[in-house]
């Protein structure tokens, strides 16, 4: 019996609690420690904050400064924020410490391209101080990156790849519904869209990940975000729909290569969306389509990935890796 | 650009000849030499015998220490034999030459429980010279181990794992259709089986991939094999079924741990078969179901995720790998 991996978490939002109370029913690992910027958790029980049915005696920090001065630990969960601005002076203080992290940060699943510089602040960070920094998830990070680069393996020649993923919005979670623009008219929906952070963030992210999985140059990604608009009433445990309201996203990742449309990654999350499954079409030789015609649920996946990449990072090489790094390229 | 990688073919058979193809069209590639034991090829021109539209001016060389006396080489790809008492002083003689390894062989995919002391024998011979050792293919090394243990990444915990792999072996070579027994009587099946080396080969080491790929275990792998009768007459390019004849073969392998069956793998290929497909389903939480819908046509497959797994020998810790080593387990 080896010991156990001793994790700090920091962030402490739905997917953060997902991930404590995977924790805590996995063996092998050990949470050393907490914290969230929000004071009004400052001091409260991570396990009690994360719903389990005992206490688990850890405090939770106000800021990873606290976090550090205490406990030790392996390695570090970030779940903070989905923006490398935010997210990058965190890696640093956690690599500058000497310990690996594994985030949930969309942009940081691929970040070389669309942030050059923080990327190689946290790339030589890390690689001084002889750690890796992973970021992943069910999506950016697996189900329209890895999952397409693994299918690809067994392809003799990769011509195209479209991903879908089709979900019923009405299932999830009210901060899901919201954000993926649940109930506003389509006025609303444009001013959200204005203003950023709104709809699923990664696209790009996942576009720049397949592509360097498939040891493409891209020319270009680029991503639009566009309205499901219900043409019938549609009621959640949280929001109601009249028609001509708005029901949910509808986004298109694209890649382009050597002026081709090589990538596609549809995502589309609706209230009454009729069937939620997920789907990969890669053009080539062979022709595959791969699928989960159920679906696939998107908080639970996303917090057991995260988990299951702990052991990644303590055994990749240091510097910032992608899931791209777990299987390289073959072109 | 960096230099191509200088790769040795050793065995010459289908397989060989179909990474023969993908090593020509694919850039970064480049075959230093082939060797097959048949007598019969020796001095024959490798791209003429992969039916290539021109010659590739590299003489077959009719062992693997002839091989080795000529032009230098980065990896040795080998697909010579299904078996490790076969295959094993094959990979010695290219390890103690300081090349790393990949092979189809089915048992080298996972030997170590099967046989131990042939795997401590490549194990260490590979560590001292620190190159490593992979064997993969579609099936085993890719559908029904690594992939489900890919898949098992999004899910917080696992219960139990069924694969199942269904085709139409009608579609496929005659080398195939004979080797799943179509045509054979009952009898004639009967003796194929006792005989051995029949049917599909590395359902337990696919059995035993998964389980490690899982963290699982197991108290026992065990393989069952039955024929597939056909119902009504069946002709293909190569054979003719009669009613009662044998069409193909079912074969299934199981996994026990802690008293449970936590692992069935289903291969089915019969001549007439309806549907091709394969699919996972994965109890647990959440509930998975991945597939594809239209199967995956395996001699394609295979060539091409040995071509692609050369990077993976080239990259990975000395000594005899398998896939499950990519991303190591959870439990």
């Amino acid at each position: 019996m080896v010991d156990s991996i001793r994790v700090y978490q920091i962030g402490l939002g739905d997917i953060g609690l997902a991930i404590t109370s995977i924790l805590v029913e996995r063996e092998g690992y050990a949470i050393a420690g907490a914290a969230d910027i929000n004071p009004a958790l400052k001091g409260k029980d991570l396990g009690e904050l994360a719903g389990l049915p005992s206490g688990l005696d850890i405090p939770i920090q106000d800021s990873i400064t606290a976090l550090l001065s205490g406990t030790e630990a392996d390695a570090a969960v970030l779940t903070t924020s989905s923006r490398m601005e935010d997210i990058t002076p965190q890696v640093l203080e956690l690599v500058d410490h000497g310990l690996p992290v594994v985030s949930t940060c969309e942009e940081l699943v691929y970040p070389k391209r669309t942030h050059p510089e923080l990327t190689e602040q946290i790339d030589s960070a890390a690689q001084k101080r002889g750690v890796a920094v992973l970021s992943t998830g069910v999506n950016p990070g697996f189900l329209m990156d890895f999952l397409p680069m693994i299918v690809s393996r067994i392809s003799r020649r990769v011509e195209a790849v479209r991903v879908e993923r089709v979900q019923d919005a009405g299932t999830r979670r009210e901060a899901f519904q919201r954000k993926v623009g649940a109930g506003l008219s389509a006025e609303q929906f444009e001013k959200r869209v204005a203003e950023g952070n709104f709809g699923h963030a990664g696209l790009i992210a996942s576009v720049e990940l397949l592509a360097a999985g498939l040891g493409w140059q891209l020319d270009s990604a680029s991503e639009t975000i566009e309205p499901v608009v219900a043409d019938q009433a549609q009621k959640t445990d949280y929001i109601a729909i009249e028609p001509g309201q708005v029901a949910g996203v509808y986004q298109v990742g694209k890649g382009i290569r050597e002026g081709h449309e090589v990538i596609t990654l549809t995502f589309r999350a609706a209230v009454g969306e009729p069937v939620s499954y997920d789907r990969i079409q890669m053009d080539g030789d062979p022709q595959l389509e791969s699928m989960f015609p159920k679906g696939v649920p998107g908080d639970t996946a996303t917090g057991a990935i995260t988990v299951n990449a702990i052991p990644l990072v303590l055994q990749c090489r240091p510097g910032l890796r992608t899931m791209a790094d777990l299987w390289p390229g073959s072109e």
